[in-house]
Order: C-alpha cells, then sequence, then structure tokens
C-alpha cells in the first residue's frame, strides 16, 4: 500500500503549497489561483461530485462521479465495465485525467452584463489516474468514498462483500499537480456605472438538504442517524 | 447568422430525440440514458454552470465555466485571452469539446454500501466548439448568458459597449451529439440486506438561494427586483 494513502486527512504532509506548473497557472485572473494545500484540501473535502476528464479516441470526455480524498489521494470507483475505469488497467502508463470540483457560493449582479460574475471556489487536479489493486487500500478508498458523501456513514452500513469488491474498480489520482481557484466579494462595477438604475449584489447560494425520505420498506424501528440530523 | 441561433427556446425543432451514437451509448445503466429533446433541454435550462473539456498538448482539461442555451446551440463566454476560447480561433477546425451539466438530486444510502448512489440529471454534448463573429449573434449569446444564471437579468443591466464587446470571445457548440443521463427512486438493495438495521433511503437536495445582498454602494432607492425575489 503505497505511503500517499497512510496519513490521516488531518495530518499535513509535505509543504503547505502544492508546487505551480505551467498549467496550474491560469491565464487570467491570476491572483484568485491558490495553491495552498489547506485551500485545496478543504474544498475538495466540502464536496463530493466532482467532473472527471479524460481523453478517448483524441475527443475530450467529461464524466459526472463520486470521489473521496484520503490525505494526498483521491479515489473513484466505478464499475469494472465502465470506460474510464477500464483504461488505467490497460498497462502502466494509467490514464491522463483532469478532475475538477466547484462550489457556486453566490451569484454576482452587477449594473453592467459585462461584469456579471459568481463567486465560486473550484480545484483542478491534473494527472494520471492508476488502478488500485492492493485489497487494503481498495477498502479504505471505498470507505472514504462513502464518508465523502456522509460523514460517518461507511461504518453504518454492510461493507462489500468478496463478489462487489471484484465487481468494483478502483482508480487513484495523486494530488501533485494541483491549484485552486476562488472569487469572493461583490461586484466589480466600473466608476460611471455607479449611478445605474440596476439591483447590484450578491445572491448567495447554499447546499439545501431536504428532511430524509426513507425507504418503503425500511423497518420502522431504524430511526434517522445523527449524521444525517446533522447535514 | 446560423439557423441554430434563431429558434425560439419554446419551439421545438428537429425530431423529438437526438440521435444516440456510439460515445453517446454509455457502457453501464443503458436504462438511465435519455435522447429525448426535451428532456435535454430541461436539464440544461435548469444549469447555468456547465464544465468543459478540451485537450491541450494532448492531455485533458476540465474548467467551470457559465453557458447559455439558445434553441439547439450553446453558448459559452470568456476573454478573448483564456486558452480554450483562443484555441476555437485557431483556425477552420475548431476546438473539440465535451460539455456536461450535473444536477444532484438526492443522495441515495442503501443498507449495503455497494449500493450507494445518487440521484441525479446530468447531459453530456460532444462537438466542436467554434468562435461566434457575428454580432448579433453575439449580442443573443450573451444575453442569454446572464439570462441563464437569472432569467430576465439582461434586460435590466447595462448592455455590453463596443470595448467590452471587443475584450469578449463567444464559442457555440451545437446540440447534435448529446444524451442526458437521470437516475430516481430509492435504494436497491439487495433482498437479503432489506433486515439489516441500517437505516435506507434518500435524501433530497435542492440548490438554496440566500437574501440578495446588496452592494454596499448601491442607491438605497433601487428596490430587490421580481426576478430575484422569485429565486
Amino acid at each position: 500500500m503505497p505511503d500517499t494513502a497512510t496519513p490521516d486527512s488531518t495530518t499535513p504532509s509535505g509543504p503547505a503549497a502544492y508546487v505551480p506548473t505551467e498549467r496550474t497557472v491560469p491565464t487570467r485572473s491570476k491572483a484568485r489561483a491558490s495553491y495552498d494545500r489547506e485551500t485545496v484540501h478543504s474544498i475538495l473535502d466540502e464536496a463530493y461530485l466532482c467532473h472527471l476528464g479524460f481523453v478517448r479516441d483524441g475527443a475530450p470526455v467529461v464524466l459526472p462521479t463520486l470521489f473521496g480524498r484520503v490525505g494526498e489521494s483521491l479515489y473513484i470507483h466505478g464499475s469494472t465495465g465502465s470506460r474510464p475505469l477500464r483504461a488505467t488497467s490497460q498497462g502502466d502508463p494509467g490514464l491522463a485525467v483532469c478532475l475538477t470540483v466547484t462550489h457556486v457560493d453566490g451569484l454576482v449582479l452587477a449594473r453592467s452584463a459585462f461584469h456579471h460574475s459568481m463567486n465560486y471556489r473550484s480545484v483542478v487536479v491534473h494527472g494520471t489516474a492508476r488502478t488500485v489493486t492492493d485489497p487494503q487500500e481498495r477498502r479504505i478508498a471505498l470507505d472514504a468514498i462513502v464518508d465523502q458523501v456522509v460523514a460517518g456513514r461507511s461504518k453504518d452500513s454492510r461493507p462489500a462483500d468478496a463478489k462487489e469488491l471484484a465487481a468494483t474498480a478502483v482508480i487513484r489520482l495523486d494530488l501533485d499537480e494541483v491549484s485552486a481557484k476562488i472569487r469572493t466579494g461583490g461586484p466589480n462595477d466600473d466608476p460611471e456605472d455607479l449611478a445605474l438604475p440596476y439591483w447590484a449584489g450578491v445572491v448567495p447560494l447554499a447546499p439545501g438538504y431536504g428532511a430524509p425520505v426513507p425507504s418503503d420498506d425500511l423497518d420502522p424501528a431504524v430511526q434517522v442517524p445523527d449524521y444525517l440530523r446533522a447535514l
């Protein structure tokens, strides 16, 4: 099992920042970019859905998928029959991927159409995804993916059995070539537009959780667990 | 201005479904795929953020960006200096892209870790993005991008002036090779797991809008417009 999967996510490993590379330095709005490790982790840890890009027959493909973070590694799982997961096991080179996570925090409405914007936090990870074969690392990864969606859930469900494990592919992407991008604050209208009669400001956005809806076939004696009440 | 930009979004154009292709037929969960035009439009129209994938130096890149739909075309804008927008104007071939929109509607918690899932609606569009040069089509596209975020906003803001238009690149991706994928319903636990003592069901998710926060420099006489109260 590689070292990258062993550190607890609360234990910093390595330097405090990722090293910028040519493709993690944006051409625009450079001041919004961050390479701070804690910032990147916090953006990732608030999400469970990512958009995974890879190249197939020379063309880009972007698919939404769940992920889990363990230390400096991100894990994705899927059927052993799915395209991107199959591709990682077709030999040593692995699969070149770009994994992107985005939170929209607010709609920024300016007096001018041009200065409309979004408040957001995003992380973009470039790298090579590789199939995970070590049984212990696969277990840790699968638990992490479930717990990324609802913290504490993996311990309150039946773990995968041998047949389910055999049907599940797990791939790993290490956090190495990584950047965050963050916009905050109000609209940046031009001074000559400030007196225009248009409303300007920010509409905040936040994910809204509804009340948990139990399965029709759930034993009525099973209560809603605390980790769901906490959402 | 091409025909594709002229139909009103409420006017169906062409057949009721997109034609499936090798890359829009999923390898997994085929029953979740849809090529129905209205279904695709409704998923797109509920969103304003997409994840745009393209290939740069042989590697995938996935960036979050706003989009607007007009009939059978999607529009994206950005600085004339940004990488993907620059690439579309480097000659006739355009830029091969994959544009993906995802709504997460619920967390699906099963008794078994293996059967955990998400309720979601996603659209994946494959195609070639091309720079839009026609001035009228560019105006329509920019209004559509603003109105996709907040319906009615483009008419209640200052339109882009000549200098702003010159700094803005607009690209178009036609809806041609498109599929939707939808999961609904509760967990699909195996029969032998139904009596396990774990909560099972769905946690619904919905975007939550907070109360609009006016800019510090907003004239207090400017009221919150109705189209924001409607969010």
